[in-house]
Parts: structure tokens; sequence; C-alpha cells
């Protein structure tokens, strides 16, 4: 049987060897965190290792780390109108969020729902950085208080977003900035500093880590989020209770490490990939349609369709020659649903049904690209049949 | 040198070998679960294996299984107003809480701070059921819509709550009843049914799982938690988004499979165990207060103190000796703090600050119980020299 294709990179990655090996010895390494005792104080120094280099990865320091079971928490801990500055303690009063959010920023967390407004975005899937100002301007002129969620890059698309300004009207404004950085940490470079985020969300999963753990991460301390979304006991410095899932973060920690070592030597031959794998979806179909390939993208990702296609028909063509992709985000219940992604960029519904995503990472090789590239023709091929369009050779 | 004695299973218990395995296994499973490709499907499938291995130990139903980040989250989870019964939509009015419940609990969860109240305990720390009758009876009269939440056993003395006699004056009230089961389960038996709970809370790395995974199970479909903690995608029927940490459920999974095939034979060691070292503690210094020893315990867990000294002078000197014991609750950060647990029985502040737990384990022994039972006296002999109390020889 020939080896399975994964290019779905952006659902999860495969777990990174250190991450794996920190796993196993923190999994072996009894102790809970907040006992006093020596099997406490050795669990308590894994995940404080781990909030090191988690820090590092996004030049963040490490007390303004707080670990969390993934970036879906992590945005829901975010997104809570009670983040406090010095003499400035009154709650947020709206909640400004971009069209194309994941979905666990698009419910707006813990905001009321008529608190909640869309930033549009162009046809390329950038945030319209002129609605935002114009919407921020007439906020502020209203005395209102206001915290952003703006996204790194597009899990969908991959297309990068002009986080750092944007944070200069955001700041303008006096509002604060909330970024989902889940697709871009360990990918691409993603400074906290540089991004002028003051709240950035990141995944560990995504990154060559374990599943169910993630951080929000703060640029200053002076930020104090008052109203933490699991309360109990008071770990990380308050802001997140519960027992921290020491193997996780151990995990996530070493994964941050080795993404951080590797973040020059990885984007480059993805990026390359990438270029293969879509001229070959070119050469296939000249009327392929690349989303948001004007803009700058994720070197990882290809959102493409072909007129006539229905992604779940080729996303389970694909999966029986032995190739994982999706169709955009997989965060519902295995449901192939049409993405809000592609609707906000003003894509007819009938191409943006058959949306495909496409996300390759560091293992990914060049004859795993050329074989996708010749099932891929075969799949057009058999598929077009029944469509009866113009298609290239 | 020597082999440490863990005596804080309360805290967390060592991972059994059937969770790691299965750990092990999952995290070699690439996919993320709400993926449509095989890898997808594969990581679903061991995710809904686990909960079928997590219903059967609690007598529940798979569907009514949601997986959480732990106990913490699951309680958070339960301790909402929006919680709905088929023909009653309205939000809860009121949280009633023990004055013994975990902090993740007693902080009422996403209730206003003045709709919580709490409930006695009597002075060997069972909830005061009559004082719960009458105050049922005040607010049903009132027309008030309750939730109710009482632990199955208090985690620092061990008590068990009479949890199925508090459920039926709940009923009664047309109340619904959380019970935080995390001490129990997989350690004697509990079944939501004979509980009578409406929500039961338990954990994985309590009872031999990893650490941040747990799960809230409803007692039926019909209950409908309508406002999600962690919101975004549709993950867990809607109940809690974010993608599945699914090797800490293959390991959680695994781990109630072990617990449920072994809880009979696990029991009486570890009660014989527990006499043993209640025993040496007296024969030590007859003055020993053993907290809530008139009641019906778990089988693994003494909170004791002797009058004089302070727990967190022996816990430094017991773990010096090679002993891990904890002062109560491990919740808070590495801090050793005044037992909310024994304030509540009404125990002397003075005595209370003595209070130090040893929770055993099916991996606890009889030579490990006698060489900590040695070295009790060593401390007691050596720590009371400095307060000069009658203590016996």
């Amino acid at each position: 049987m020939t080896e399975r294709i994964y290019l779905d990179w952006n659902a999860t990655a495969p777990l990174r060897p250190a991450a794996r090996a920190a796993m196993l010895a923190a999994l072996d390494q009894l102790g809970n965190p907040s006992s006093v005792h020596a099997e406490g104080r050795a669990a308590r120094h894994l995940v404080e290792t781990a909030r090191e280099q988690v820090a590092a990865l996004v030049g963040a320091e490490a007390a303004n780390v707080v670990f969390t079971s993934g970036g879906t928490e992590a945005n829901g801990l975010a997104l809570g109108p009670a983040i406090e500055r010095p003499g400035e303690r009154q709650p947020r009063d709206r909640l400004l969020v971009s069209a194309i959010e994941h979905p666990s920023v698009a419910s707006g967390g813990r905001f009321a729902r008529e608190k909640i407004e869309e930033i549009p975005v162009t046809s390329q899937g950038i945030v319209d950085l002129s609605a935002l100002e114009t919407r921020l301007r007439e906020l502020a002129a209203a005395g209102q208080r206001l915290l952003v969620s703006i996204m790194h890059a597009n899990n969908e698309t991959g297309v990068l977003q002009p986080v750092a300004a944007a944070a200069a009207m955001v700041h303008a404004s006096g509002g604060l900035l909330h970024v989902d950085a889940v697709q871009t940490a360990g990918r691409i470079p993603c400074d906290i500093r540089a991004l002028g985020a003051d709240l950035l969300t990141i995944s560990g999963h995504k990154l060559g880590g374990p599943q169910g753990v993630g951080a929000l991460i703060r640029s200053s301390q002076e930020l104090h989020l008052a109203d933490p979304l699991i309360k109990g006991g008071g770990q990380e410095r308050g802001g997140r209770a519960g027992t921290e899932n020491v193997a996780a973060i151990a995990g996530f920690g070493a994964a941050a490490g080795a993404a951080a070592a590797a973040l020059e030597a990885d984007g480059a031959p993805v990026r390359a990939l990438r270029e293969r794998l879509e001229g070959g979806l070119i050469a296939a179909a000249a009327n392929t349609v690349i989303f948001g390939s004007g803009a700058e993208r994720l070197p990882n990702t290809t959102l493409f369709a072909l007129p006539g296609l229905k992604a779940e028909t080729v996303l389970m063509a694909l999966d029986l020659d032995g190739i994982a992709a999706s169709s955009g985000s997989a965060c519902s219940s295995g449901k192939v649903t049409a993405s809000r992604v592609v609707k906000a960029m003003g894509v007819a519904p009938d191409l943006g049904a058959g949306a495909v995503r496409l996300s390759l990472g560091r293992d990914t090789t060049e004859t795993e690209i050329d074989r996708f590239i010749s099932a891929w023709r075969k799949v057009v091929s058999r598929l077009s049949r029944g469509v009866n369009r113009g298609l290239a050779a």
C-alpha cells in the first residue's frame, strides 16, 4: 500500500519528535505543579521551562504567558469585556472582529451578541483597513472602549492580515488588539511587539506540539484579565484555574523551541513546494481559482476551487486516493459546510462550495506534491466528465 | 537513595500503564477528529471509543459525555444558568453549593456572586441536609429555579456526601443537581443514576488518566447546556468547542476502563492500608485529630492534625524524608493556606492550620505505610521539642 499524503497541516500538524520526547518524559514525572513537595516542584519546573520556550517564540516575557487547553479556549479568554489597564478598570464596550475570523473568535467570546461587530474583508481576503479606521473613529468619538480581534493569517486562505497597521489604528482609538496567531506562530516570524498585539493566541498542535494545549500571551503585565474564563484555583497567576496539563505543556514548549530554531530553514522549501503545487493545479485546469493568490499568504496554504466541482466530492475522491485535504476549517462536526471565509470575500456560492484547502508542512516532499498533482489530474478528469465544463488537458 | 513515598493521590495520581499506552498510540495517530479524511476519522474513532469507556464507568450514555480540559472546566461548564429542560428554557435563578466544594465549584461558575448561596456542613464535614431542605423549600416557594452542586466526596477529608438524599430533595423542589465526582469516579462505585445527579463532573488524572482532560456527563439528552463555556466550533455536539485533545481523551478512556475493571479489587486493600496508617498516627501521638473520622469516607484519604504542629513545617520535614503529602487541596499556586474545608467544619484555626492530608492509591504498599509511620514518629519527636506539648511516646 502506498503511503498516504497528508496535506492538512492547518487542521493539525504531526507531532515533532522533540515534543513527543518531552511529553513522554513529563508523563513519567508524577506530580501536581501546585503541590509543594519534590514531585510537585519537578512538575512545576517542566511547566515553567515550557513557559520560557513559548514566550521566546513570540518575543514575550514568560510571566505573560497563560497556558490554556488550546487556541479556542485562549480566544475565549481573550474576548471578555473585563480587560483592565492601569487607571482603566471599566469593561470594554464593544468587540470588533474581522469577517474571516475563526469561529472561536467570530462567536465573540463573552461579549453580548449586540456588542459584536464585523469588519469586512476585500476580495483578496484582507481585512478592510479603511472600513476599520472609519468604524474605530466613530466608536472612539462616541466614547466607546474597544477590543478588536484580527487574525495574523487566515486558516483557510492563508492570507496574512495587516496586523501592525491595524494595531496602530486600534491604539490611536484607545482600543486593545487581540491577534489570533494560531496559524502563524512557529511557521513565520510572529513577534508580539512587531505585530503590535496586546493579546496573542497561539496553539500547540498547529506548530508540532500536542493537541489540547495553547496559550494566551499578553504584551505587558499591566494588562489584567480580570475575569478568567475557567475559575477556581489560582493557577497561571490567577488567569486560568485547573491542574496544568503538564505533559501537553512540556510538549508545547519543546515544539515551540524546535519551531523557533527551524523557522528560517523550514519556510523557503515549503513555499517552493506550494508554488510547484499551484503550478500543477493551473496546468491541470486553467480555470482553477486560487483564493487570495494576489495577497501575501502563509507559505504553506492553498485554497482553490475548480468551477463545477463540489468540495465534498473532491475530498472523498482524494481520500480514496490516499490524500488528506480539507474544505476549509476543520472545526465543525465532520460536516463539509460552505466556507464563511470565501463568502466574506464575495465569492459566488457555487464556486465557494468547491473550495478545497491544501496545507503543507515541514515534512512535505516534492514527491508527495507530484503524486498529489498526478492524483488531482485523475480526479479532475473523472469528476469533470459529469460536469461537462471546459477544463484544460 | 531510598525510593520516595507518594501519599498525595488526591492531588494527582500516577498514570496507569493502560492510559500511557493508549496515549502513545494516539500521539502517533495524526489527525483532527473534525476532518473528514481517513486520518480525521481514525482520530475520531479514538475519541468515540474513549467516550464509551468513560460513560460506562459512571453508568451513563456515551452521547451524554462532554469532554473538557479537566474537572475545573467541567465544573465551570456545569455551573451556568443556561441549563434547559424540555418546556423549561428560562435560566436558573440561583446556585446552591455546599461549604466544602472545590474552589472551581465554590467560585460559582457563571452565576453572579449574589446568586450563589452556601449550604453549611456538620462538624464531620457532611453537608447539612436539613439546612439544605429548608432552603430548597423557601426558594422553591418563592418560585426560584435552582441549581445545586454537592460533591460526591470531599477532596481534603475524603468524607462522602449524602448525594442521593440531596438529589431527592433537590428534585422535589424542581431543581437540578450537579455532582463533582472528581475524587470518587474510578475509586468507588459512582453511578450517575444511583447518585441522582443530573450533571456529573469527573477528571482524568485523579483516576490514573492524564492531566488536562475531564468530562461533564449528563443524565439525559433532554438536559441542554445552552451556553457552552468554550465557544466556537461544533465539537462535542455543540457542548465544547476546540480541537479535541485526542491523546489525553484516549488515555482517559483507557484509565476509566482499567479503573472500572479494578474497582472492587483496589478498594479493600487501600482501606486496610489507611486503617494501618491511622492506627500508626494515633499510636505516635494520642492527641492526633483525624477529621471526619466519624463519617463514611473515601477508603484512601486521611486528613489529620497534631495540635501545635504547622502543616507547612510538617510537609517540609516529610518531603525531606522522601514523603509527598499535602495540606489539603493543591489548587492554589504552591502556597500552603488555611483550609476552607476544615474551617467550614468548625475546626479551630490553630488546629486547622496543622491539617495534613495523606491520600493513598492502588500502588501504595504496607512497607510504604510502615516507612511513613516511622518517619512520622521522627518528625513528631523533632518538631514537638519546639512546641512542648504532651505527645504520646
